[in-house]
């Protein structure tokens, strides 16, 4: 059976269209029994109003969208996990945008979602660096927190974990563990979350009077293949006995290069990585992590994008919120 | 600075709020010099005109939605992969909508997208088995096509794995490496793939002249505390000397439960599992699989929701599309 549009609904009833449209609009120009003819002529005729049309009229679509690079990721699983047990509470759909590290989809989301169909939105920058395009959003009215991958120029209020102490904290564990070259993997340096982790890094190295090999720092693209060759040549060519990586998929990318070249964790080589991966510790050997609260994160931001919508307000300038993350030791960084 | 809406652009131009908005409508009622005029300021301005309000105009939301039962599975990370990869070749928007198994939201979806908000839906079903509300898809005229997880009785085309073989396969497996106590783990049995699967199992153990023991049948919520308790009671009191888990989720827990019992895989007990894991390679010990196509399901799947898009037909009564898996033998179900 074919969707029944207002025309038929109105033809059946020997009303115009205009004045069946009236019952739905909750407007005072329609009188009640007309109403209720046209109501219930409309569930037996299993009519319901243009979804679109109505969210122009009430301007709430009851939406928010959540724009992130990647759903391969179990931080952002995690997150989505923790902004959904708040929109659920409160009656609220979730749509999910995936830019895949591309600025030019993430512009495309953004313009689409400007007007209408969304009330607010929750972002995970690419990353591009480039960020002028996130300016429009305010230019539109639309509440937008940012979470994890954020951009110091905005004024939308930025949730993230303590990445600084975080890199500063995993390197330190490598060096209490004996490691004398540590090795510091990392996607884009223009991701603000690449930058902290590495100015820990950093920093850790310059507290424990050891020297910078910059043989010892590799930033891969975001793209698996490339990342493998360079992780590989990195183990092969310069021998570091210790690996920090600042993203789960390097620590994947490096086991599977330490099994490749005969290498053993941590007999020869200690790895520690930001991670949320569940099965961390079924992995061979089980992997020390510096585990993010993404559930957490996620349900910061949510709570903080509705307190927005309600208060019809898009952004509080300079609002910044870190929830540490914890580090899990585990057998890839033993001591053997 | 807020946005401008058309009255203010109109203000501007020193025209009326009609003339205006003809100047979006692709309409001949106004001059080209005119129109020049007009979208030449808009552009000054930043105007927009309103997505939702455009979207009524074209009848095309150049969106698709895809309604999944959860994310934190690889099945549907990869899935998606394959879905965005045809959407984009097109210029279309994915949405991804989260059901979390529970048949009241997806409901409340499919109301939601019914009408303006996206022009077809790729669904894999909740496991409630109740399926009263995906008939009404068809009376509101949304192209549909369902994956992974489908109904029988809906006329929509249906994109499958070949569960019922793959489940023979998995058992088969089993027994050509000396297990004579084979345990089957699945979810909800409402669901399509849980019953062919499982299916699958029985028919190889009655084909190996093997008899079916009731106790090493576990059927779980979804509820990974539940699983893990079910897991290990049956691990410590009925001894199976093989695993076959119809679910990735539910192997992690087998894994998790030998751990605490102290039984060695694949000495003890052989483990195989439907997975998509990208790392089950890198698990201790690494996990034989069965790998689904689930990138190719993806993009067979959104192939043909905009064939169907192009065409404005709803559905193709009766196809059936199946893509079979395949075995890939590892540790954990190695002969020691």
């Amino acid at each position: 059976m074919d969707a029944i549009n207002i025309k038929q609904l109105a033809q059946k009833l020997n009303l115009s269209v205009s004045t069946v449209s009236k019952a739905f609009k909750n407007t005072y120009e329609i009188n009640e029994k007309t109403r209720d003819r046209i109501l219930a002529m409309a569930k037996e005729l299993n009519y319901q109003p243009n979804a679109v049309a109505s969210s122009l009229r009430t301007q709430k679509s009851k939406t928010i969208a959540v724009i992130i690079p990647e759903i391969d990721n179990s931080f952002f699983v995690q997150a989505i996990k923790g902004i959904e047990s708040i929109a659920q509470e409160l009656g609220y759909h979730v749509l999910i945008y995936l830019t895949h590290e591309d600025p030019a989809k993430e512009m495309s989301f953004l313009q689409n979602l400007q007007v209408g169909r969304a009330d607010g939105v929750l972002m995970s920058l690419s990353g591009a660096g480039n960020i002028n395009h996130i300016d429009s959003l305010n230019q539109k009215g639309l509440p937008c927190v940012f979470f994890d991958r954020i951009h110091e120029s905005t004024e939308h209020i930025k949730i993230t974990t303590n990445d600084f102490e975080s890199g500063f904290n995993a390197t330190q564990h490598l060096i209490d563990q004996g490691c004398k070259r540590i090795a510091h993997l990392s996607f884009s340096k223009k991701l603000s979350i690449s930058k902290m982790r590495r100015e820990g890094y950093l920093e850790a190295l310059k507290k424990n009077k050891m020297k910078v090999d910059k043989n010892l720092l590799v930033e891969c693209e975001h793209d698996s293949g490339e990342a493998f060759t360079l992780i590989k040549a990195l183990l092969k060519s310069h021998q570091p006995d210790g690996v920090f990586s600042s993203f789960e998929k390097l620590a994947m990318q490096s086991y599977r290069a330490c099994d490749e070249l005969n290498l053993n964790i941590p007999e020869e080589v200690k790895i520690i990585s930001f991670s949320n991966l569940e099965i961390a510790s079924l992995l061979n050997p089980s992997l020390s992590t510096i585990t993010q609260p993404a559930f957490s994160i996620g349900q910061k931001s949510a709570q903080i994008l509705f307190e927005l919508i309600d208060k019809k307000t898009i952004a509080i300038p300079g609002n910044r919120i870190v929830i540490p993350s914890t580090l899990m030791k585990r057998a890839s960084t033993e001591v053997c």
